[in-house]
Order: C-alpha cells, then sequence, then structure tokens
C-alpha cells in the first residue's frame, strides 16, 4: 500500500471527481472559491532541528502551495493543532501566521487537542476569477513542460547538504507566481511537493499524454555533483515549486523565474533524453 | 492550563475577532460562507468500543454542529486522516460521508497520512443568508434561554448508562434545526458540545449579559436519577443539541422540538435557582 493507492480507497467512496486536483472548487459569487487540506506532524514532516516557529510557517506554505497551484490568491487559513506539549502553541501559531501575512492570507479559525507527537492540519481557501483557474488536466501535446525555481533543495538538505536548510525548513509558496501564471493561461499545473517525477505521472494521468523531459535543461542546484542534483531535482521531495504547461507562443511569462524543461507528446509515458522516467519520489509506505 | 487558556495565547497572536464564535465568517456573494475545523483522535475524542464508521460519522458530525449554530446549511466537507492502520481508511470515510449525506454535505477534499494513534481533522463550509445567520453574541435581556433536544445523554453513556450508547457514537447534529431557528430570528446559538454550564459562560462572555436557569424545566434523560440527570445536563460534554436565546414572542418556533430553561438577565453571572453556577464541563487539561 502506497499513498496512491490508498487514494484510490477513498475515491471509490467520495468519488473520483472529489480527489483529482490540488484543490477543490466552489462556486462563490463571480470567483471559485478554492480549498486544501493538509495534515503534518512531528514524525513524518517536521525534521529535526526544526523551530516551532518553522513548524507552523511549513503547515501554513505548503497549503498556500496548493492554491497557488491553481492560479489563485490565498484568502483565509484554519489550522488545527494537536499538541504534545503546550508550550509550542505559541510558536507554530506565530510561524503560521507570518507565513499567511507574508502571502496574503489571514487566520479565521481553528482547534487545540492534546495529541501524542506535534500535528498540523492547515486548510486553505482562495480566490480566482473563473477563466484564471489553472487545474491538473488541460495540457496538450506540443506545450512547454516549466517549473520555476531550482528543484531539489529540500531533499538535498535531508541528505546531508546544510546550505539548503532554509528551503527544506522555510519553504516559500510560489504565490505571486501561481497568479501570473494563472492569468498567463498556462494549460496545466500543479506543485511539486512529492518531486518531479511523481508529479509528471500524475499530470499524465489526468491529461492522458505524457512528457519528453530534456536532463540538460533541468535546473540543477548549485555546489552538488551534477548527476546526484539531477537525482534530487527528479525524486527528492518537500520542495513547492510549480510545474506547469504552456503553449510556446505564451513563455516566457513576465514576472515569473521558470525554466523550460520539456515537452507534451502524445504517447502516454514520461522519458528523460529518451528513457523512461522511474515512478519514484516522496511517498509514505503502508505495512 | 485549559482549553480556554490557550485559546488566549492563540488569540494574541491571530486577534480576538478570529476566535469568538463556533465559525469563521466569509463573504460569499450575496450569501455568507462559514467555516469551522475540528481535531478528533482515539485517546480524547473515540470511545473503546467505536466502529471506525463510527469514528467518520462523529469526525463529520461535530463540524456540522458548528455550521447548523451559525443557522448555516452545511456544504462542503474536507477530512484529513491520521492512520495508525491503514485498513480503517474505508470505515472512517464511510462513516463521514453517510454523515455528510444525510445532513446534504458533500465531502470535496482531504489528505491521508499516517499516524501513531487515528486522528480526524474534518473542515466543513456552509452558507447562510446574511439576516439569517446567529452568532455566539445578540442576546438580550428578557430573552428566552432555550435548548433543543435532552442533553447530558452522551455523558449518561461515558458514566455507564448504556441505553445511551448511540447519543455517544452517532451524535445527531441539529442542522434542520438551526436553520429553522436562524430563519425565526433567535438572537444567539452555539452547540453545548462542552456541556450547558461552559456554553452559558461563553455565552455570557460574549453578550455581557448572564442567565437565570430553572433547574426544574432542564429536559432530563429517562432512566436516571433526577438529580443525576441534572449534572450530566449541566456539566457532562459530548452532547451536539443548539443552546439558544430568543425573544418570548418568537417562541416557540415551528419544527424544532426545545425546551425554556431559564432567561437572560442585565446581570453578569450564571445561576441555577439563584445559586452560582460551577463552571466547570468537558475541558481538556495541560500540565
Amino acid at each position: 500500500m502506497d499513498d496512491r493507492e490508498l487514494l484510490n480507497v477513498v475515491m471509490g467512496i467520495v468519488g473520483r471527481e472529489n480527489c483529482l486536483d490540488d484543490c477543490a472548487e466552489l462556486p462563490c459569487g463571480d470567483q471559485i472559491l478554492v480549498v486544501t487540506t493538509d495534515m503534518l506532524h512531528r514524525t513524518t514532516d517536521f525534521v529535526e532541528g526544526m523551530t516551532d516557529w518553522q513548524a507552523g510557517w511549513m503547515s501554513a506554505a505548503v497549503t498556500l502551495s496548493d492554491i497557488a497551484s491553481m492560479g489563485a490568491a490565498p484568502k483565509y487559513l484554519l489550522i488545527a493543532v494537536g499538541l504534545d506539549d503546550w508550550k509550542s502553541l505559541s510558536g507554530v501559531m506565530q510561524g503560521a501566521k507570518d507565513c499567511c501575512t507574508r502571502y496574503g492570507a489571514t487566520i479565521v479559525g481553528g482547534d487545540i487537542d492534546r495529541h501524542g507527537e506535534l500535528t498540523v492540519v492547515t486548510t486553505g481557501l482562495g480566490l480566482v476569477e473563473k477563466h484564471h483557474i489553472v487545474r491538473r488536466k488541460g495540457a496538450r501535446p506540443g506545450d512547454l513542460v516549466c517549473i520555476t525555481g531550482t528543484p531539489g533543495q529540500a531533499q538535498a538538505r535531508l541528505d546531508g547538504y546544510l546550505q539548503y536548510e532554509k528551503a527544506l525548513f522555510e519553504p516559500q509558496p510560489r504565490v505571486e507566481e501561481g497568479r501570473l501564471l494563472g492569468r498567463a493561461g498556462v494549460s496545466a499545473m500543479m506543485d511539486d511537493s512529492d518531486g518531479i517525477a511523481l508529479s509528471l505521472y500524475d499530470l499524465m494521468s489526468a491529461n492522458g499524454y505524457g512528457f519528453a523531459i530534456d536532463a540538460a535543461k533541468l535546473p540543477l542546484a548549485a555546489g552538488i555533483p551534477a548527476e546526484q542534483a539531477r537525482e534530487l531535482a527528479l525524486h527528492g521531495g518537500g520542495d513547492y515549486e510549480l510545474i506547469f504547461t504552456i503553449a510556446p507562443g505564451k513563455f516566457p511569462v513576465a514576472g515569473v523565474s521558470s525554466t523550460v524543461i520539456g515537452t507534451v507528446v502524445d504517447e502516454k509515458s514520461v522519458t528523460v533524453d529518451g528513457s523512461p522516467l522511474a515512478k519514484r519520489g516522496y511517498q509514505h509506505r503502508w505495512e
């Protein structure tokens, strides 16, 4: 059992149509309200050395990233905190609040509970104009495949490159970039929190088209041997870059620093330099 | 430290105005979107003997109850499930879905995570017309204090009265009643999930007015000595009845089974038959 197999169990109960994107979409006047929830906790997500403030920041950031990946503007956050030590509360709340303030959202509700380990569940609400929303589905053969920033840095820190600690401990969701990409009419988008490889397989599943990636075009983290940096970018977890597809005539998008790494292809396969890309990245294992 | 003291820590960070009611309120076209989140888990909330299905039902029910207490109609639920055993997933999801279906809501999103103990965080969204929303604040001296149903049954099961198991394991949120009470113009409302006594103190804090309760008027669970049944109603936890205040001329409200238990008074005190009511009910303790 892995995360994606468990998702199939959920789909069988609540309906496949309610499990396809980074956020749910709800009508709200002339706009669309997007909503998403994420559960993080100490043993899996809050790496040793992280402060309470950083745990709070990260919890907000992962949810704001899901909202950004729909092209929406984050507006509201609810936060449920399970505490093994009540003294963690103020740090966690301040970190979440500072992340929200940085990206234009407000904390409007929450819950507090005693718990065996620090557990934080954030629910984010964002707003987007109907014609600017971006979903996982929408890619067309011939579109460019692009990514913001430099992927692989969070996993690099996990693998011992301490200079990338901020990428892992204080992720910066691509909120402004998501808004600009939505307005520019990108054809599909998601964040790469489980790594580029799994994101591409998710996008292939949503679109029915494949992707041909050019290894030489991957932006690589500095100070790491190229082959390892490529592995980190493709299969590492913990990044919150946006991966998107876009018609060639619309690229580049003003104000968004991003790199073309391949193209959308008719064949249902994900390849790097012509060879199949392993379907491997960040996943929980369930025994 | 108890829950209400920890809430003061949160208020200091996110602002008191964001912590006052059962739900947050957000504008949504001509209506108001109300949003609330609740964290439940095995050691505190899912009593021994409960099935996975009941844990899922209860998780949805507590959140739908918060929405009902604003006079709103539940529309959407997000559910994050932390699992110590992945085989619990389908039961939890089915229970949450069945509760949502019963009360008119749809599950639109969620998250799954491995966890040391079963943990379920539900976030509910509801809609209400602007002039039908009900808040904790709004009670006026002379208003009647009322409660739906028969309080104390969930705590009765915890205290060994096994005939009340369904009240504890499968709470029925007062969704239809909440809608009718909102449309009838009740002046203040909340649910009594921590017991009547703590609810009255919360309402006093929100309104600046007190309450005079008449012990003889409290509806009591059958088959329990009267004095104990009164204690369960006033100080027991786990019920999801609605406690509300209403101008005498508007009572009763058609379609809502409820009982007058007292009146709103000018003095800032909560009394039963003239004596102060102990500020005691369901609260976590934090050491």
